[in-house]
């Protein structure tokens, strides 16, 4: 099998690990490294967490990268729905492995460098955080962006607005200058805004049917994912909380599940207000053609379905 | 029958002209006065297509207030869909009377004074352009707020954005810091936006059965609405524009074709990207009470054949 | 003598007071009305004052009109240094008039509007508060304008910057919008900012000298101007304050006195950190022409021996 | 003698190029390293022209590291008064060595990140062009800013605004996010805003007593300070133009030449009327303890004659 070389940017939190769960288990995908950067909670524990998650996919091949642990201009924000450590009261094994020393930032010039020259496949970038590291990489140099196949990040929020703000995605909210830089880059982009992952809810049914496929993982996912109980109720009619960041791994493996229009999209960085908005042109208004396929349906059925089948590959694997 | 006082702001302009003819040809309103408002076009034009509209309608007893030429901060911006003069190729009648001398806003300030206290039912305010009356009424009067019954507006862009900008619907658009007035006023507020107008379009067979009404007004009305003809084919699918303004009195009308929910609505001044946005906070996330109800859907059907069913009237009555 | 017709628009606020005590001595203005506007203090409070002084100075015939009661858009700021009712610790007789019915802004439309239709002198508008009530007699009728001889307000801050916040000058910083429609409204504007009026400090030595008057008027300027001891004394290199709001007058008494230059000035509405900035280009750097002589020096010598001079006529008219 | 570490960051531009004509002929100045940023023209000149002003000042011990090629988010913006190339109409020597290939961010990731370990001792950073290298740095590893000794940067407006827009000093103007994380990073500032360099003028009289060195760099630089005649001649008092970037290095070396005061600095980055204009809380009104000594009056003489005699060095060493 070809493998997709990939590049996971992540910020665990919880559904960051369920998609890192997901992802290392998938043979489909070669994962070339994590970049981690600050966001759901401090880098400190964005580190730690993701060092956490690899150890219990005993998946020691894949290096770890640190990164950014601060937005660009603005303060940091943390996510609301990840407990104090970012997993909520999940129990990970302590890692026994490092990360690497070199930072998140040069490994991505140096990779997507690399790629650019024809020396390696071009990686496809999977954010599921801030786009920190993203920006950083490109604005540090913009040829690198010739090394990138595609772009395909969770973030955004188009018709169904706001989770941290009223008007914005959390990923972009927290370093919405890195967002914009990501936006204007030239590379290809597929965006899964929360009008999609609201589309993709926890239920308490979908985590049952995790958690009864008894292995550690599974467990794991199922005690992250049950930590959302009760969470908007009103707004996704269910308890539960929508499964953001796993969905991007599905796009790439299944992407007939995913349905979406093309438009230019720009990320609001001068008003309070409207702070991290991802503005879009769907219909031509501007003399810009467009920069991202935003995705804003999934087959979620489909795609829970296909996360459990994945999960239950781990009851050997794991330790 | 009891009839609803109501005050119509507006902004001739195709779609403002329709509604002016649906309105002034149903007993069931009690119209005030119509208060005008540069817009669609220039002043000089808005007044001139209100004063012929009102002519075609055989009702010199509703008196027309000239308004505000120009937003209150930003530069003037124009429609794009009617016309040089506003109102297409229609030919109307060259009026035979004049407006008032009144000033709009002291109007509204002087009506909704004695509404306030008391001298006469409250209005409901139908602001169907811009919204540069309505705001300097209550930043001039505050007190007048309490003699308005609600404020049901044409107006805002939610899900479904854009038409003057990519962010922006073009009466809050034109002059956004008016709109932000009205929407902190703390009057009842109902807005129609383009989420809702856009599921109105004026195809073909609905003007085809408006002309078949074979009278003089709605002859003018299918003439206006032909006019937009091959307008945004791709967004609408179909041939024919989303007819806004008349949905504001069949909401009136008929409340029970419409559907929405409430937010807290405020409107973008800051950035000009996101220019003249209607921000919303649908679920709560800050500290403020909704103070709108925002209509998203309508049933067109209904709407068209109760609109053929007014300008139908207008056999016996039309000079 | 000629009597130069003046509009003075005001929210006393102690040197507001100052000012009009120091106007309504002065033989040379034809004041023909106060219009009053919340800034300082709210309202309430500013439009007691207003009565106050007027009772204080045995003026009876100056018509005192009751403007807007809040910004524009912008939540009220009030002053810091003005005491909470506005006029420090001086004790004011209780008036025995009370305000006109008419309002400020319907005032400045009847007189601006005669004026441009030649049916009287055009007026001085002097503004030494926030300029709502001028922008929306502006904004409800901008063919008066051609009515207004010249406006001569204090306000805004250039190389000297910020009172209320490290960017704007007070009056402008409280309705930033409404500073904005004033300077675009193409009247001939002077400007006295912070850079001029921090060079007129109501010095100890000052204070005395008025106090030494021995009339009762003067004894209350001189316990209103106490009211600022050690005031900024870092920043002004003494005890006292600035003496704003009376230099608009002396301005107009004895142009000599000042100084300055023509720029084009713009108020800073877009963002939180330069709100109420007056952006100014001096060197023509936009396209666009000088709107406003901007005063920054002042002989304060000569300024505040004239204002105790004019103050030394209250002894035989004070009541 | 005990040599000053420093690095300069740059962008020649002809001010740039005297500024590196004098520091590289300074023996106080252990000069490290220069990076190179776009600013005054596109990178590719910008490179050129440092290996060529290096090649003149037969300096091959001073290593050329190549930076950022457009700023963090906005469209580039080149001066204007620096000719095609950048260096006017002066003849430099085409270079005979190139950059290194290090990047100029991981140079002082590297070299700053060596002084905060205590490796080496901090060096100060002297930024002459837009700061883009020096935010990226910051961005990508906050903990090398133990490892600046200072920042002293020529850059900023204050009183005396704007040469590239009316609000804005050109090298903030041009990438005003980079210096707020600048302003933002806890490093000692100090700032040499226009207000000081528009007092350091390269009169005629003072381009001749360079010219008269009659030394081949001597001669370049009356060459490139020529290039500015009649400029602002109106704004100046005199034909030469502020001659901006050599005072950083005079304040190096000469710091009892310059005076100024302490006060918070913050980058406006939401306006475009503001945009890059820095802000500043002279008097402790925010709750911000200061950032920066802003440094705004100069003995321009002693600078000019100072720069002389360093520029008389260059007679035996020149090529």
């Amino acid at each position: 099998m070809t493998q997709l070389p990939i590049i996971i940017d992540t910020d665990p939190g919880i559904d960051d690990a369920v998609a890192l769960l997901m992802a290392l288990t998938s043979p489909e995908f070669d994962v070339i490294g994590l970049s981690v950067v600050a966001g759901n909670v401090s880098f400190e524990h964005t580190l730690a967490n993701t060092l956490k998650v690899r150890e219990l996919t005993g998946r020691p091949d894949v290096p770890i990268y640190p990164g950014c642990d601060r937005p660009l201009l603005r303060e940091p924000v943390y996510g609301l729905f990840s407990g104090a450590g970012g997993l909520g009261k999940a129990a990970l094994p302590e890692p026994t492995l490092s990360a690497e020393t070199e930072h998140a930032v040069d490994f991505l010039v140096r990779v997507l460098g690399e790629a650019a020259a024809g020396h390696r496949p071009k990686p496809t970038l999977c954010p599921i955080g801030p786009l920190t590291n993203i920006a950083l990489a490109i604005a540090h140099s913009p040829e690198v962006v010739a090394g990138i196949d595609r772009i395909v990040l969770m973030g955004g929020a188009f018709a169904d607005l706001g989770n941290r703000s009223i008007a914005a995605e959390f990923n972009i909210l927290v370093d919405p200058h890195a967002a914009q830089i990501v936006m204007a880059c030239g590379a290809p982009i597929v965006m899964l805004p929360l009008d999609l992952t609201h589309k993709a809810i926890a239920t308490f049914e979908r985590i049952d049917a995790i958690r009864a496929l008894n292995n550690p993982v599974a467990s794991v996912v199922a005690d992250l994912l049950t930590f959302w109980d009760r969470r908007d109720v009103d707004r996704f009619q269910t308890r539960g909380g929508p499964l953001h960041d796993p969905t991007v791994f599905s796009y790439l493996l299944n992407p007939e599940w995913f349905s979406g229009r093309e438009g230019f999209v720009a990320v609001e960085v001068a008003s309070e207000l409207s702070m991290g908005h991802t503005v879009v042109d769907w219909w031509g208004q501007t003399d810009q053609p467009p920069n991202a396929l935003v995705l804003t349906d999934i087959d979620a059925d489909a795609f829970f379905d296909d996360l459990c089948r994945r999960l239950a590959r781990y009851v050997k694997s794991a330790p």
